[in-house]
């Protein structure tokens, strides 16, 4: 993106809230715009703008996508949309990810330093832009050693092609391996994981990943914060004509489950905080479910999916309900759900009236 | 203190609360005892055996002193009556503190490794153990670098002689000397500082020492809590005649600050505090000011000075009060105070909405 | 500035004494001239280029200036009027600062490595030159940690956008924490602080900072060195119509300060400063008062403001006086000050004959 | 030394000003005590005493002996006599020397592991202490590798049979090379060299160590202060029979160069000298020739040779000669002498106006 860019759109961060993004500096919108499944997806053309535009006259400057989304062309809408609205680029904050690249070749993919290199080398050209802000791996490899993959994206933000980098779906230990990678070289570690995170799945965000937070400030950008939206209520009643479940072969497991005793089990206690929302909080359980992500004080940004400008205006109602998650709301949830992980085990020795930090 | 030792005295932690000692795994009580002033000084004998066995069955097992304090006299009396009610070593925390020897020579004081190293053996042997828990600096010495004490205080824990070293009153930017010197030679840094804290003293253990707390998980343990007894309120008619003000010579600048405008400014508010201890807690303002000082996030333990075994009883009382100090309270506590240190200035930017750690 | 620049102007350094910013190489004249307030401010267009030339016709090679001076037009009029002077890029020190940034979103100020990037590529395009000499963080950012920034400041070096870097106003244990961190990291620390120094504000750069110096060998680029003009006397008699006291807002709580007693001492002592000038100096108080601060063995540079030649060649006479500071001279502007921050405390230890370095 | 040591002798430093041992906190005082050539040599028995004795009494804590002195004799008779005279080993600063062993083997000289370790616990056994303060390398070993001699020493220090560790009579470069390993070991490098310096040998002592003062603060312990005698001006009218030139065959050369043009020259120099101090300073050439090695910033401490205590307390008029000694009075000296080495070259660029310190 040249200096010489026309600038026609002034960001304008309103009421949107700002979080630092893990032990970074990088401030991020508490509400994020990702374009998984959607944008350059089941979604081309005007409609990428009009979500986009909104989003951004929304307070939201913060756009995720992925070199795997629709096999490249959410890339190439988000870098189109961008230039067209005359968007200027220190007022993005621009993340994408690597792991599965467009061809099916041995090395276009995964996380070697090959495609590492050569993948983000590609993902800027689709997006038109000279670095984004955050690159991430989007899965781990475990064929590569992560001293490499370290060293890469390191290699990756030297080059000023990003700025940070960071992980997708990593387990603890291989975070924890690549902290300790980063350290020992002197190098960058990760400042982020983009992990699922919503109210049925909590055990990895809220117990696995919580020495990390403590110990290296990592933030996380979650995904999935509607449970691919059983959290909306709008299965509550059965699995709608037209709808995602309904449509969508990657969904047949999930929509299976539901007509199991787990899954009857989650469509109860989605319809109890569906109640909860309406009598208490006057709003949809949505917005509930994404507020209730956003208040953990380890999420740094909750990444919403939006299929139409209209949507993404219905679930940013979570930025009212946010400030209402008194503490008495958040047991009344806790109580619905039952299902928060235990904390780690004192193997029967007094407890500490405070663990200070490690 | 021979592995043969009688012990006569079994430790039962009680009610008191323990909290880990900074970044350390050692637990100390919330409350714990020091001997600065009080015993081998203006008490010797058999009320020091009083005090130490009367804190010891309030589940008090950490007990302070200095080389200094006293002359040599407060370590002497501390290792006499730990020997005589037969308390078993590895139930207590014993801590010191060196900088100014006994003598006045040229290499009698200070942190250097001749110092260090010939002071803390004079130290075990006045207090007849084979080891302290941890041996804290008593000032910071500027004619010493930082790597001769931070490698001194090494090898007394390397020789078995302590198990931490900490500092006291050390300015923050030599805090951070230390962990970068200790950092920089893979040696340990320090795990707490020993600063005055209190209702009227806030400003370097609030502010100053921030960064430190959050980046090191420093630790305090906490002197001069009551303002040298200010905060018990029994000033706030006068000094009566025969109290520490009235006798001592230490304090004569403070007794003279107290009949100018901030002085009495000081009374006014204690005055309000003694009022509010009353009226919602049912206490004493000492217990309230000690509670206060507890309840800080960044407080490990208060040392308690004590000249009997009925005012260490009746300060105690501020365990009680610690969980009653709810947000309400503490507000009100602020309201009357009129000095909390202002957060670090933002320079104008848009705030966060969260800070997360460094 | 491309290689094929045009020169018209040589410089020739005539008798202004050179120095080494701090523990760099870079060779910096003792006087030097910085655009806050004035250069793209409250001047603009041709006076610029008078005030500039004048100075570089006097041995000044050194410009200061900042990506939030006048928003960005103080680097957009030093930059201009290099090229139309015909200035040689290697005859030339400029230093420039980063932290505001032009706009307000949450990504435009601070020093994440998205705005030390992003904000360093536009200062430099607006100065119209390939690099900067020095780049100061020009005020210290707690939320961002300081690897973060260490790393991004010298990415910005080894993308060759500036030879040094430095900071601004920060505290000794930031300095300390910055050398820490580029310590570990094997990067390279800020070669400089520039920071107030004037007779009137001294506790910082002549004792906070003091261990600094000794042990980085820190340098100082100064600011402020007549207390906003309080020192050359002209506000003697009162404030007279018209000057930048009774004009500018930013200044309303000094000349507030200047009713009370503290700012009534101040005036009292420039009186007294202004009589030792003439007597003993043939001097003006301003000339003394720059000379003073330039006298100090850790002072860099001494940065002028100037809005117009003639103000600019009127202060250059501190250069005359500079000399004739002998320690007979200097105690007696001591003596009228009376502010001389106290060394720091030997704790009753003896005296040593001689400190030497740590 | 037990902890049960006698101590009959309080110390008392008296006027006697102390310096910091180069960048060590261990605090000397101006002029010591060595036994070279005298102690346990040409002294024994009671005179050894008495002389140490003096010494202590005029605020003379530390004395310097070698494993080679007297073949063993020095550490022997100084050992012998700092009991008996019941001095308090934390009173005293005692430094002794390793290189040439006792006997003649292929391992009993040097600096590899093996001598430096058993030769370490046999001067401690002769010292009759369970440390020295600082243990010297006598001199360099080229035929043992730096790091081998650096390790060696540290595990003495660790061992904790002494406290520091120095050289003597070492090169410029091999103490840079010393420096080099233990910094990259993380380890203790040498806190001092003890060197030759006086009038007549200045080179190595001003110029070629000058660097390292300035780096590592290096100290300096120095000896031969009075040119073997030559600057006390016993030798102004030819060589008295029966004195050590006359007697020592280790001084053959040195009296036969004195006969040369060059010893002529110095001879002229001394009695100048003389006639200085006497109508100047009212005070002999000794005493002038020892404070003005004590003036000299980088001196740590000159060391004083005796044979009797009425000698000792002659020099140690040079006290009353080092504050007389202003710049006026050095200037006149170096007149004189015209040997004062030239600083480095700036090879013709131009002068900076102040270096500042690396």
């Amino acid at each position: 993106m040249s200096s010489q860019q026309v600038v026609l759109h002034e960001f304008d961060p309103k009421d949107m809230p700002f979080r630092r993004l893990g032990p970074s500096g990088l401030r991020v919108p508490v509400f994020s715009l990702g374009g998984w499944l959607t944008l350059g997806g089941s979604v081309v053309g005007d409609p990428v703008k009009d979500i986009i535009k909104t989003a951004f006259d929304a307070g939201i400057n913060m756009f995720d996508t992925a070199e795997a989304y629709a096999a490249g062309k959410s890339e190439l809408e988000m870098g189109r949309v961008i230039k067209e609205l005359g968007l200027r680029r220190t007022d993005l904050v621009i993340t994408t990810k690597l792991f599965w690249g467009l061809r099916k070749g041995p090395n276009d993919s995964g996380l070697s330093r090959k495609h590492i290199i050569e993948g983000t080398q590609e993902s800027l050209a689709r997006l038109g832009v000279d670095y984004v802000d955050v690159i991430f791996a989007h899965r781990s490899d475990n064929t590569v050693s992560m001293e490499e993959t370290v060293r890469a994206f390191n290699y990756i933000i030297e080059k000023g092609w990003a700025f940070y980098w960071a992980t997708s779906e990593w387990s603890a230990r291989e975070i924890e391996e690549a902290f300790h990678v980063a350290n020992k070289l002197n190098l960058m570690g990760p400042i982020a994981e983009q992990c699922q995170h919503n109210m049925f799945h909590r055990e990895r965000p809220e117990k696995e990943y919580d020495p990390l937070y403590r110990k290296y400030g990592l933030g996380t950008t979650t995904w999935s914060s509607l449970a691919s939206g059983l959290l909306t209520g709008k299965y509550n009643d059965g699995i709608p004509e037209g709808s995602r479940f309904a449509t969508t072969a990657m969904f047949k497991s999930t929509v299976e489950s539901l007509q199991k005793e787990e899954g009857l089990e989650k469509i109860r206690k989605v319809k109890e905080l569906t109640k909860l929302a309406a009598d208490e909080l006057q709003t949809t359980p949505a917005a509930l479910a994404l507020a209730w992500v956003a208040k953990n004080p380890n999420t740094s940004t909750v990444i919403l999916g939006a299929t139409s400008p209209e949507q993404l205006t219905e679930n940013l109602k979570a930025l009212e309900v946010l400030p209402r998650l008194t503490d008495e709301i958040m047991e009344k949830i806790e109580a619905i759900l039952d299902n928060k992980p235990p904390p780690p085990t004192n193997y029967g020795r007094p407890p500490l009236d405070r663990l200070g930090r490690l």
